[in-house]
C-alpha cells in the first residue's frame, strides 16, 4: 500500500490544492480516482447538466466489490463554496500550522472523503461492497448532483444497504454530533396586487398592503407543531417585505413578501404551500414556491448505533442524534436506505480560514474504519 | 386703463410665458408686478431660503388701500410644477388652439393671477383694501413661501379680513366647487430593528417583521373617526414596506414601513404621531415623522355664502362646499382669516397640455368683480 494513501492529511491536502467551488469539475475529481483505484476501486465519472444554468456538474460512482456481503456507502461532495477575501493563507493552498490543516474544504468536506480513503486503505478487504457517492454540486442548487448520482446508481441496479455523509457535524469535540435527520425546507414568494392611486383618494385606489398584513398576520398566527422525539417544531420565518414605493403620497400597486419555513417529518412541502397559498389568494394575491428539500429521518436504530458504537469506541463520546441545521444530501440519499451524517466540527465551515485539526483528521479516520468493519460484517445489513 | 389689464387672457399668456418650476424667481415677479402697479398697488418683493434646500424662494405682497373699509386678499402661487415631457406646444409659449389656452400654469394658478388683476382692473375704486399674497414656493416644500409671507405681513402690521385662495377647486364645470377646509397631512417613517441570522437558526436571531407586522395590524385596527359635517373619515394609508434582504436563508436585521394619515379637524398631527409611535415603540421600534400640515376649516358662513352667491350671480350653480383633495397654502392663512378656496377647473393641473377654456378665464374674472365688490363693502368685513 502507498503510504500516503493511508495518511488523511496528505490526501486532504491534495485534494484541497484542487480548486472546486461550486459546481466542480475536472482536477479534483481526477485527484480523488487517483487515490481511488490503487485500492481496488473502479471509478465511474459523468457531467450532467452541461446547457444548464448552474451546471456542468462532475460526479463520481467508485465502486469496490467483495463477494456478497453488505453493501456501505460513503457520500459527500468536492465542491466548495467560494473561499471569500481575507484568508491569512490561500485558500486553495493547503498550510499546516500548528495542529491546524488550513484550506477551503478542509471540514466541509474534503477533510472527511480523505478519512474515508484513509480508513479504506488502512482497512483489510473482508468481503462486501464500498462504494464512494460523490458529487461535485452539494453548495449549489443540488439539481445535477446527487439526484443525478442516483439516476446513474439506479440505471446501473446499484443499491446500498447503509449510507453515511461525512457532512461536519461535530459541534464542540469530534463525535458529539450525528444527524439522523434534517428538517425540510421551502422558500415562498407571496406578491399581492392593488391599485396605484393618491392617498389623498383611496377610494379611487386599492391598497395592497393592508391586505398583504392580513396574510402575515395569518400566516404568523400559524402553529406548524409542537415538534417531534427527533425534530424541533416546524418555523416559519418571514424573511423578506418589499413595495418599493418611493412616493409618500402615492397608495403603491403592489406589496410582495418572502418565506422560509424549516418542517420536520410531520409535513410535506407541497401541503405547506397549499396551505399558505389558501391564506394569499384569499386576499387577492398569488404565491411562487421552492421546495429545496423534503424532510427526513432515519429513525434511531442499527445505523445510529453502528456509527455511535463507533464513536464511542474511539473518543468515549455518546454522540448526540440531532436533526437541526440545514439541508444536505442525505436528503435526497434517505429515499436508498438509512442514512446518517457523521464528520469533522463544523465550526469553521463556509467561513475565512476554515481548518481541521490534524488529530481530528486521524480521529475520524479510525472512526471510519471502526463503521466500515461493523458496516461490512454480515449482520449489519439492513 | 390699459386695455390689456381687462383682457385676463393675455394677462395669463404673459405669466405663462415666464418659465417659473417651483421654487420660482425673477421674470414671473417682475412680470406680475408690471401688472399690478399701474392698478395703484404698492409691491413688495423678496426672496427667502436663499442658502436653504428648496431655495431660493420669491414671494410677492401687493397692496392697494383705499380708506378704512375692509380688506380682503387674494392668494396665490406663480411657482408651478415641472411640465414634463410630451406637450403638444411648448409648455412655456402659452399658445391658443380654439377655445382653450395651453401652457404650465394655465389653470394652477397663473390663470386665476390674471382673472385676480383683470378684475381688480374693472373694479371701481370703491375703497377697501385688496392685497395679493403671492408666493414662488406652493408647489415644493411650502417652507420658504407663504409662510415667509406671513411672517413679513405680521412684522408689517398687515392683517386681511377676509382671504380667497385661487387655486383650481371646480371640477366639473366653473364654479361648481368651493374649498372651505383641507385635511392635514402627516408621513411616518417606521423601523423595527431586529438581530440578523439564519432561518435554520432562528433561536439565535431576532426577526423583526412579526414585530413589524403586528404594529400594522393595530394600525389599520384604528379607526380615527367617521367623519364630520365637512370632513370625510381621517384616513391612514401605509405606502411603502422595506426589508431589502437579498437571501433567502437569512432573518434580516431591520423591517420599515411608511404610513399617510390625511386628517379632518378632530385631529392634530402631533398627537397622531404620539398615538402610533406608541404601538411602533411597545415592539421596539422607533418612529419619524413629518407633519405637512394641519387640517383647517373655514366653517360655512358669511365668506362661503359671499363668494358662493357671486358664482351663483354669475353661472347660475350653487357650489359644494368641499374638504376633499391635498393640500393648500390655505392651511397657512387660515391662521389669519377665514379663508375659502375658488379657482378654474383642476381636470388638467400637473398634466401634460395643462389648458384653460378662454370662456372660464372671462367667467371667474367676473365672479372675482362680484367676490370684490361684495367683500368690499363694508358689511362684508369679518
Amino acid at each position: 500500500m502507498t503510504p500516503a494513501l493511508t495518511d488523511p492529511a496528505a490526501l486532504a491536502e491534495k485534494l484541497i490544492a484542487c480548486p472546486s467551488v461550486t459546481p466542480a469539475t475536472g482536477a479534483v475529481f481526477d485527484c480523488l480516482e487517483a487515490m481511488l483505484r490503487p485500492l481496488g476501486f473502479t471509478v465511474e465519472r459523468f457531467v450532467d447538466g452541461d446547457e444548464a444554468e448552474g451546471g456542468p456538474v462532475e460526479n463520481l460512482l467508485a465502486l469496490r466489490r467483495s463477494g456478497d456481503g453488505p453493501h456501505f456507502a460513503f457520500a459527500g461532495h468536492l465542491d466548495v463554496v467560494p473561499p471569500g477575501e481575507g484568508w491569512t493563507s490561500d485558500a486553495f493552498l493547503p498550510e499546516r500550522r500548528g495542529e491546524l490543516l488550513y484550506g477551503r474544504g478542509a471540514v466541509d468536506m474534503k477533510g472527511a472523503i480523505a478519512a474515508f480513503v484513509a480508513a479504506v486503505a488502512r482497512t483489510p478487504d473482508a468481503g462486501g461492497t464500498i462504494s464512494l457517492l460523490i458529487t461535485g454540486d452539494e453548495e449549489g442548487d443540488a439539481v445535477h448532483g446527487t439526484r443525478a448520482l442516483m439516476r446513474h446508481m439506479a440505471a446501473r441496479a446499484v443499491v446500498p444497504e447503509l449510507c453515511l455523509v461525512g457532512e461536519p457535524t461535530s459541534v464542540q469535540r469530534l463525535g458529539d454530533t450525528i444527524k439522523i435527520g434534517r428538517r425540510g425546507s421551502v422558500n415562498m414568494w407571496i406578491t399581492v396586487p392593488g391599485v396605484q392611486g393618491h392617498v389623498a383618494y383611496p377610494h379611487l385606489a386599492d391598497n395592497p398592503i393592508p391586505r398583504l398584513i392580513r396574510v402575515l398576520s395569518a400566516i404568523e398566527a400559524i402553529e406548524l407543531d409542537g415538534g417531534t422525539d427527533w425534530f424541533q417544531p416546524s418555523n416559519i420565518e418571514i424573511t423578506d417585505l418589499h413595495v418599493g414605493n418611493p412616493a409618500t403620497n402615492v397608495i403603491p400597486a403592489r406589496a410582495a413578501a418572502r418565506l422560509s419555513i424549516r418542517f420536520n417529518d410531520l409535513h410535506r412541502g407541497e401541503a405547506l404551500v397549499s396551505r399558505i397559498a389558501a391564506l394569499v389568494e384569499a386576499e387577492g394575491g398569488t404565491l411562487q414556491a421552492k421546495i429545496s428539500g423534503e424532510a427526513f429521518l432515519t429513525p434511531p436504530g442499527a445505523l445510529s448505533t453502528l456509527v455511535s458504537d463507533a464513536i464511542t469506541a474511539e473518543t468515549g463520546l455518546v454522540p448526540e442524534l440531532s436533526t437541526s441545521g440545514g439541508t444536505s444530501d442525505a436528503r435526497f440519499l434517505s429515499a436508498l436506505c438509512p442514512v446518517v451524517e457523521f464528520g469533522l466540527l463544523n465550526a469553521t465551515m463556509h467561513k475565512l480560514d476554515e481548518a481541521v485539526a490534524l488529530p481530528d483528521l486521524e480521529g475520524l479516520t479510525r472512526i471510519y474504519m471502526r463503521v466500515l468493519a461493523a458496516a461490512l460484517s454480515p449482520a449489519a445489513a439492513g
